[in-house]
């Protein structure tokens, strides 16, 4: 965290800097705010795609408020950075969205794969980016997601090297969580998901694969904000990478067994 | 399946009776349409009860192809038999709904609980009301629904009596589907969410629950059909009880385990 992410204003206390590490346990969310015009499309396509798009909440038009996670959180305020977008143009990055919120906004709080890697970590796994200080590699496939309307693009997926076991055990563990991207989509040899090389990921960091690991790919919560952006409406917003709405609901609330 | 629950036309052979026994392996859904006005709705309020409203599919506004789970289907004509139901009162049982459908309809495929069912039978559980030859006792319970605009009721619950440790597999194998209703709700004391009298079910028949057995139970695909009907719309069309789309899918495509 930066020197400047928090600040403290009368009686609260404001973060302005990346979620990461705060609040463990609670789980956190990908935030994408869309005009009630596109929200039927973007509704159906996250119902279609599940593993990349796993809907935890999606408000009620025109509220910024998430009264199943949060229901005392406001979504206008209590992110610690968001990203306006204007027809797919990140015009401006800001601490609060209330001058851009309208009153025909529908909010959607999208699963994160911080949740189901606190579980592998509790689970004996070492995660390679964590390891070595590093965001997690993300590829875009040449996988298609299941379009809808003007909401159509590849499935963006992370990538965690894991060797013999480990693997197996990534897959258990991961498989219990369906609300937060679930199993993986592919282990193994890269190509055949139409990424050329690992070194190079599209978002985040590369990291070590070492003799012997394979790779595991998991659907990304960056695929729906990949796709609404390249559909250029007119207004989106999203929270800031890394900088993620923090819900009251614990990790294990999404486990299934 | 009653006498007449099948024909030969041309080189079709139609089915109009009930869906029990037939294409075993294949994942069988509850049917609900409704027009384009209260889809969105009625979207949220299955998505905000994920246990009584797994949604299977979606369909696009204005078409009845169900593209993801049986893609050549047509769901005007492709279940045995449907309701239609106009401000919430059953007006018609038919067996094609071409002279109903409209291009501002939206289909919504809902998980259904002979899914999970098989799987415990695969497992070595015996299920009383399939023993006993009769239909799953369902009650209505004291559990509110998480409301959706006109759409708010309470939870449907179906029931089936288990002792000690197939109480535990029960939980486990059921786990494992939570897109058609996953685990169960509640265990034993009945009262404690509203039912009063386990002989005397809502709908379906009771069954017996033998000494030492406790009563399971789920999530019920008939709560979505009685919310949408409470709300009274215009029109709503959905499948004849027992008579379900069959699709494409294996019932081990919603094991996630």
């Amino acid at each position: 965290m930066s020197s400047c992410s928090s600040c403290i204003m009368g009686n609260a206390i404001f973060i302005t800097g990346p979620t990461a590490g705060l609040a463990p346990g609670n789980t956190k969310a990908n935030l994408v705010i869309l005009p009630k015009d596109l929200a039927y499309d973007f509704f159906l396509f996250c119902q279609r795609n599940p593993k990349p798009c796993p809907l935890i909440e999606v408000t009620n038009i025109g509220s910024p408020i998430p009264n199943l996670t949060a229901p005392s959180a406001d979504l206008r305020f209590d992110l610690p950075k968001y990203r306006i977008y204007k027809k797919g143009v990140l015009v401006e990055e800001v601490i609060n969205i209330d001058a851009y919120w309208k009153e025909d906004m529908v909010a959607f709080l999208i699963g994160c794969g911080f949740t189901f890697e606190n579980s592998l970590i509790e689970n004996g796994l070492v995660i390679r980016h964590i390891e070595e200080n590093r965001n997690v590699p993300m590829y875009i496939t040449n996988i298609p997601c299941q379009p809808e309307g003007v909401f159509q693009g590849n499935l963006v997926v992370s990538m965690r090297p894991f060797a013999g076991a480990d693997v197996v055990r990534a897959v258990e563990v991961t498989s219990r969580f369906p609300a937060v991207h679930g199993s993986p989509v592919h282990i193994g040899n890269p190509e055949e998901i139409g990424i050329q090389n690992l070194a190079t990921p599209d978002f985040g960091d590369s990291v070590t694969v070492k003799e012997g690991e394979l790779p595991v790919f998991w659907a990304c919560g960056v695929t729906p904000q990949a796709v609404a952006m390249s559909s250029k409406p007119d207004i989106m917003i999203t929270h800031a990478p890394g900088h993620m709405f923090i819900t009251d609901m614990k990790e294990s609330n999404y486990s299934i067994l």
